[in-house]
């Protein structure tokens, strides 16, 4: 499995030395890439990398990322362009007044902003089919096209295609996590309170998370940085000092494929032979999460469908993917007393998972399957929804537990396709949790032992 | 209108004097009273007394409130107690394995704990019927019987008949502030995170707040120090720096009965008079709260009824009082959908709330109306719950923005019975408002100009 992504060492590289025709050549890229984008901001970026060119000229950098291209998934606002959350009715909205709040700091950083990228519409599903703007394919595929996961589907092909080191995404029950796994990348969706979502158009506000997709943890936590005002400083953790804990009863799943299962389970073992403690034992929060997820149900669908019903009461529903809207219809009538329920074990199983690890941090696949080929998707409303759950099953419970994750290439697996392991801790952990995946990573992905 | 509780300094200085005897007729007068209590825990009360007074005797008392008796209402755990939260089906439930966290702090302060006061069934109303345990007759009427208010009517009825000077009380929508204010008392709602609510059954978990009705703002500045284990000190402030919001529009509504207005509209005058400073205007997010209440529902139903779904589920469910049950019944099928828009709502008026009064303090009736007939509303469901919803009208919006409140006693209205302002400000603001309220409190008794 080969990504051609470029890493932020190399863009900061090319930034430093011409930052103007590393935007042209971004540009280009991206116009190669039509269903992976929304909108492209040309002259923004030519401005932006312009002024970023003189300031290098001048040795006055306003940042180590000045110069460097990033593209923003269609939920974040940029000034001026229309936000389109991935759907087709939202073109008539007035465009965006001012940059997302984190849009502002990446500027005032020098980063060269190209573009919006594609989503499922309204980031309301796992695998990135949108009929609007065109459904981007899997970045990594030979042959038969696959899907690029979702609902960051441009924003993982974009990155994985070289277009930006960086996408900044969203994550609401797996969207950074699952297209970065099936395009073989990096995606860090951070805890709920970590970053400012002033600007960014919400889904299921208490599960929402903020996050970039990169191609490696180290430009993800530069981006995380220079977004928290912060030194940047990726010093990997001894190995030997690492607790890790694997979840072996949900690895007995069958709905997890067996090279996903294998390659976790190698990644774990060249931890141990480096001196990582594992722990293999069941982990009763995250199973009873995903058990309510699945008897009770689950805590975004009433959030979301109360943002949109008046968009669904409205004559522009039936412009809505079919997909999407019968998923949202599917809630109406969903009981408050369950919601309440769901809120109620959120709250305390956040507070059990941080008991149970007890410091450690957790290791599962990030999706029990690679990604799925997207033609028999295309028409088959029932195998969509089937295939949909599936992929969000088990990013699902670390959204309902706030948990911040990082998603790890593992190697491949089925018809040679990216498989991943999620690393993933208490919320609030991000800090920590960021340098153990730094660590982590040669090992996930097996080029250290 | 004359209430004959006992203050706090009255029971300390015969406490000091002699704890047993203290306890010995606060258990005489609580037998008097059968409808107030569900129990009374008497060896405990005694015993307690009893070290009490040798603890007095050798000068070495725990605390101010050493001997001092305090009554419970019946959701806080007392150990070795049932506890039963006003409810029939509750009484085959094993008693509580210990004490309640506020009863443990109290105990360990040396207070006498004489048992557990009756409220409505589950503390599902703010009339105070309750048909297993008796209807408490409001304290203060003289001719036909006039409810206590609820939930907490046995503990405002207890204070109100002198038992003891201080009854721990819950309030989700109004229960402290409404039988305070019908029995002529202080009622003080706590903002939700002040106190520990281990061992005290919820009933909405995200409305739910504790705290005193006592005979006095003083009483219950004394309990909040010893509760959060801060010295006491009860020091008015000088009315000339007071900022007070009356919200002149809310006062307009019809249903707010002629005196209830007047006397708090001669309470402000006769602060200002004294130099406060008085702002007269609508309170947009107190009218919001109404609004919502009104047209989208009210938070605590569904949490209620998740709460007590497998209850109404259960055989059970026959027992319980038709009034509550029909009450709990009705959120069923209450959409999540609009259960999230309550929550966010709620979190964004919190802000909004504090921005506007932006320091001030607000006044406002606890009730549009004096405490009404019981005789009416015992057969009459229709009419009950019309009444039940009129009572608890302006205590709810308080209870949505978690904010603190004080009730005070203000005068008398239709057929001499008590009338009372609120006092109340954003959440987290309670040792300000404490103190504010102390300083309020003879302006708005009519004692002080």
């Amino acid at each position: 499995m080969n990504v051609d992504g470029v890493s932020l060492a190399q863009a900061y590289a090319e930034a430093t030395a011409d930052p103007l025709s590393v935007a042209q050549q971004a540009l280009q890229a991206a116009q190669q890439l039509p269903a992976a984008f929304v909108s492209l901001c040309q002259k923004r970026a030519l401005r932006e990398a312009e002024a970023a060119r003189q300031r290098w000229q001048a040795g006055q950098p306003l940042s180590p990322l000045d110069g460097v291209p990033v593209v923003w998934k269609d939920l974040y606002d940029l000034a001026g362009q229309i936000t389109s959350a991935g759907a087709k009715v939202r073109m008539h909205d007035a465009p965006a007044a001012c940059d997302c709040a984190l849009a502002s700091v990446l500027s005032r950083a020098g980063m060269v902003s190209l573009g919006k990228t594609n989503l499922s519409e309204l980031a309301y599903s796992g695998l990135g089919l949108n009929p609007h703007f065109g459904t981007p394919a899997n970045a990594v595929a030979q042959g038969p096209v696959r899907v690029p996961g979702g609902s960051s589907s441009g924003s993982a092909v974009a990155v994985a295609k070289g277009v930006a080191p960086i996408a900044m995404s969203t994550d609401t029950a797996g969207s950074i996590r699952i297209p970065a796994a099936f395009n073989g990348l990096v995606g860090y969706r951070s805890s709920s309170q970590r970053y400012d979502f002033s600007g960014v158009t919400p889904l299921a506000v208490s599960l929402d998370a903020l996050g970039p997709i990169t191609t490696s943890v180290r430009d993800a936590m530069a981006v995380d940085a220079l977004l928290l005002g912060k030194p940047f400083a990726a010093r990997p953790l001894p190995v030997a000092g690492l607790r890790l804990r694997v979840d072996d009863a949900l690895l007995e799943d069958a709905r997890i494929q067996p090279e996903v299962k294998a390659n976790l389970l190698a990644a774990a073992e060249r931890l141990q032979a480096a001196g990582a403690s594992l722990e293999y034992g069941r982990v009763e929060a995250f199973h009873q999460a995903l058990a309510l997820i699945e008897q009770v149900g689950w805590l975004g669908s009433a959030e979301a469908f109360a943002r949109y019903e008046s968009l669904l009461d409205s004559p522009d529903a039936e412009h809505l993917d079919p997909r999407v809207r019968t998923r949202l219809e599917a809630a109406r009538h969903f009981p408050a007393s369950r919601q309440v329920r769901l809120y109620q074990a959120s709250r305390s199983l956040r507070q059990h998972i941080a008991d149970e690890l007890d410091g450690a941090m957790l290791l599962t696949p990030t999706v029990a399957h690679v990604a799925p080929l997207l033609a028999p998707l295309q028409d088959d409303a029932a195998l969509f929804a089937a295939s949909n759950l599936a992929t969000l099953r088990l990013t699902m419970p670390g959204s309902m537990l706030d948990m911040p994750g990082v998603a790890l290439p593992s190697g491949t697996g089925e018809a040679g396709m990216p498989t991943s392991v999620l690393v993933s801790g208490p919320s609030g952990s991000d800090a920590h949790l960021l340098r153990v995946a730094l660590t982590l990573e040669p090992y996930v992905r097996g080029v250290a032992r």
